[in-house]
């Protein structure tokens, strides 16, 4: 069988001008990286077309080590539209470099649904990581710098929120004292490093709607406190516009296309499990004024990627998706059912029945917003029958009907059914009810996700968090929408509890204001958001020949 | 006055693939980023051109805050060149972002006589700098890991010489504490960040020949030592091919051009008071394959710059250069001979005598090797004509000439004298003798450094530097060649001896070996691998607006 890599690398590519001027962007609309990768512009002319497109999110249950395969479903999907004769376009996040190096699999899609440079985009791609990168760190040394300048700002060293970041997985960096070496190398203290897209500049990059919203949003970021506890903002440090010459173009959307051509705006890559894990504001709505069907993806499972698009992006998005469609494996619903990864090609009804709760779990959390549901069963080849018909049954109690796909091995063509079933879902009338009201109080929001998304019983606050939440409530910090930070593996905060847990209570231990995003994060269970690499990590098996030819990478 | 940025944004500037034709460059040879700038593949069909132009090396007297403008000179005379209807063209290194946020004044020449587009390229450009932090960070996050992972190279965490870095002035990140937080979060110990072109990958980018030197170079580089003492390097890590993949991009040199349209390329960046200081082997010897006559440059004054270009690149370039230009200031000059900076603009023909000395050192140098010096002298609007005529007499005792320039406001036109200088100059036999042979003592290598060009008395070295000499002995270490790290201020080791200070011991407190770039890097007096912030930064008077003009920015 061909690798990802492979079937990439032999996949014909189009001049990406080509692609751009086929959706009606001109010529000074893009700014081309390569022959393949363009920006786009931030004004271009078809933003005044009025009518947009539909708009179609797609999401999963929770991930497993089976494999779900939701990117690839997206990319499928979208080729399906366009083989449908529809103008589809693809919204998806950029990956990020860290994970490459540390454990095997991308973020452009797989086999015959991926999405071209597929090397490119999980490497460098147009360079916005290294901009955010680039644009935090120098945040940080500034800061720093305002310290061992006589503290103008009487900035509380053991009160910075603001860390440093690298898009690399380093559980070394998560921990460090800076400052260290005597009185020119900086005043001592306690840091520690993220991965770059943990960062809030990331989150707000995705947010933002135009450079001077990325610009006032930078300038509201809270980097710490001073002595008397008050909130020390970037304004305050005098660098809003810096930061954002150092992100513009960053801004800019990315546009590729996948192997069938379907234009993809790749743009944007925070984690869904401690960010608002969605493509950027400009990449979605771009692809909806370009195109009649935008498919677009919410990070990890419908309980993060999905809760945190629908009640924190929609509405500065200003659209509702038309149609979820949820993605589901067989195999992944085997082992939410408490089969062993060994043992997934072997038939297993009573299992799959067992697991099949995770799904049903999802369908009503997303059921609850108003939108049409669909399933897209992603299908692999040990799957039977048998398996398949028993995921079409139950998915009918919660008014949905589950299509297979097979778009690994047949790209769009494997994704037929599909498409048209979005087609026919997307016109259908849909009545977007939000989960929670931005007055509601913070712990009616918690409790609203918890229960009614997770299906679990109630929020419970440790004394820092409820501490946090007097103070917030002070400072009118309290309407903003909640950004939960939870394991991505269960729809509690315990990884390890698969399927669809019950009573589950769910510990907030502390929260984060991101005053520059614009949300609360809740911090629950022991979320890391700076990776480590494993014992083999991926770095290992890349190569490249003297003709520049990349083996090893997925 | 019109500012520099002022300047760069008013002019006009073709599109880059127009240029690129015009130097014979195919289509399927350019990767174009955005319009104005491009990458060369690393094999255009031109290299098979076999008469090289000619080399015009730029380097000048030890720099000063009056400023020299080594670049905007290099700049003007390759201007100059293509107004005598001659075919020139210009490698130059890549600006570091650090210190543009830190301290005001770019890297790309200024006035009438600067490269374009000016903004990128202080700033992201095509992301090289941004590939070289992330294969160095990734290097460093392999390598703790492995102390994490057992430790199965036996890695004596005491003895790692392989730092992090950023392309940031962060002087808090000089020296820190890594892996805190317990045994999850790595293995506790010293570590601290350099700024990245100090990185070791920066010499071996620049210094590669092709795509497999770099792979092997990378896999050469020792990372630390065992508790025995042995040497580690990236091969027995298991990542040259990886880390190579992350330098695909960033090894081809990068074409833009200057506001009078001379192509020039701009490629590689150490520093040359810490590194070899100069643009990549790739891009010198590309421009001489391209042009009849490539203009270069050497970081910082000739003894670091100039010293390392003839000695450490010239031998891997294969091609010595045909005319040396010393570029100096009426106003530096004074300085050096003890004017304060308020007082520059007042003439002062004793002062600027003993200043002369200081040039006389670099004349005596580079005269050494064998290769026809001429003098540029940069003039700034309060020189008086005596001043000028001083500096003229001045140089005749050391077989050279000087010219007057102008090109800040004139660009080309404000050096055509000079330009025909060149053009005579260039045809003249030269004889290159290179310093010292590589089977030479290392210490008969540091003597002939410090006398033949600093004009001091002798080396010495601490006890450490001694023991280390006595190591790479037996290593096989001490045929490599050697880099001063040394302030660029100074002939000596302390940067506040101006002009020609005499009878001098440089003291060496230790090597740093680099086997990847193949040298031996001696280090003296207190100088810095990672610089600070000023207290006020330049980042605070960088700004942008709604239309994306940027200010501030020089």
């Amino acid at each position: 069988m061909q690798t990802d890599i492979e079937i990439a690398q032999a996949a014909e590519i189009k001049p990406i001008t080509e692609i751009a001027s086929n959706i009606g962007l001109k010529a000074h609309e893009i700014v081309p990286y390569g022959y393949d990768k363009t920006k786009i512009a931030l004004d271009p002319s078809v933003s005044r077309k009025k009518d947009l497109g539909k708009l179609i999110l797609v999401t999963s249950i929770n991930p497993t080590p089976a494999g779900e395969g939701k990117s690839t479903v997206t990319v499928g999907l979208a080729d399906a539209l366009q083989l449908a004769g529809r103008k589809a376009m693809i919204a998806l996040r950029e990956p990020s470099l860290g994970p490459v190096m540390g454990m095997k699999g991308g973020a452009t899609g797989g086999g015959y649904a991926q999405v071209l440079p597929m090397a490119d985009i999980n490497l460098h791609f147009t360079g916005d990581f290294h901009a955010l990168t680039s644009a935090h760190d120098t945040l940080a040394a500034i800061l720093d710098n305002s310290l061992q300048q006589g503290n103008p700002l009487n900035i509380d060293p053991r009160r910075i929120l603001w860390k440093r970041v690298l898009d690399i997985n380093d559980r070394a960096l998560r921990h460090v004292s800076i400052g260290m070496g005597g009185p020119t190398s900086g005043v001592p203290r306690e840091d520690g490093f993220d991965i770059t897209v943990a960062s809030e500049l990331m989150a707000i990059l995705t947010l933002s709607t135009d450079l001077m919203d990325l610009k006032e949003r930078i300038a509201r970021i809270v980097v710490g406190y001073t002595y008397e506890k008050e909130p020390v903002t970037v304004k305050e440090l005098g660098v809003a516009g810096a930061l954002t010459v150092l992100l513009k173009d960053a801004i800019k959307p990315n546009l590729v296309q996948t192997i069938a051509h379907t234009p993809a705006i790749i743009h944007g890559g925070p984690f869904a499990n401690i960010a608002q894990g969605t493509n950027s504001i400009l990449a979605t709505k771009t692809a909806l004024q370009l195109a009649d069907y935008a498919v677009t993806e919410a990070g990890f499972g419908a309980d993060l990627g999905g809760e945190k698009f629908l009640d924190v992006k929609v509405p500065l998005l200003g659209k509702t998706p038309d149609t979820i469609v949820v993605v589901a494996t067989v195999r992944a619903l085997k082992h939410h059912g408490g089969v062993a990864l060994a043992d997934l090609n072997t038939e297993n009804v009573d299992a799959l029945a067992t697991g099949l709760k995770n799904l049903g779990q999802h369908l009503t959390a997303m059921g609850r917003y108003g939108v049409p549901v669909v399933v897209a069963i992603n299908r692999f080849t040990a799957d039977t029958e048998t398996e398949l018909q028993t995921i079409k049954d139950y998915v009918r109690q919660f008014g949905a009907t589950a299509y297979t796909t097979e778009v690994w091995a047949k790209g769009g063509a494997g994704a037929q059914e599909l498409a048209s079933a979005v087609i026919e879902t997307v016109e259908q009338e849909s009545d977007f009810t939000p989960l929670y009201q931005p007055e509601d109080e913070a712990v009616d929001k918690l409790n609203a996700i918890v229960q009614t998304i997770y299906g679990g019983k109630k929020i419970a606050l440790e004394p820092k968090a409820q501490k946090q939440l007097a103070e917030f409530k002070q400072r009118g910090w309290d309407k903003l929408p909640i950004i939960m930070a939870k394991t991505q593996y269960s729809l509690s905060d315990n990884a390890k509890q698969l399927g669809a847990p019950k009573d589950f209570i769910i510990t907030v231990r502390e929260f984060v204001p991101k005053l520059g995003a614009g949300f609360l994060v809740a911090m629950t269970g022991n979320i890391l958001t700076m990776p480590g690499l494993p014992k083999h990590p991926a770095a290992f098996d890349i190569d490249i020949d003297e003709h520049g030819v990349i083996t090893g990478l997925f």
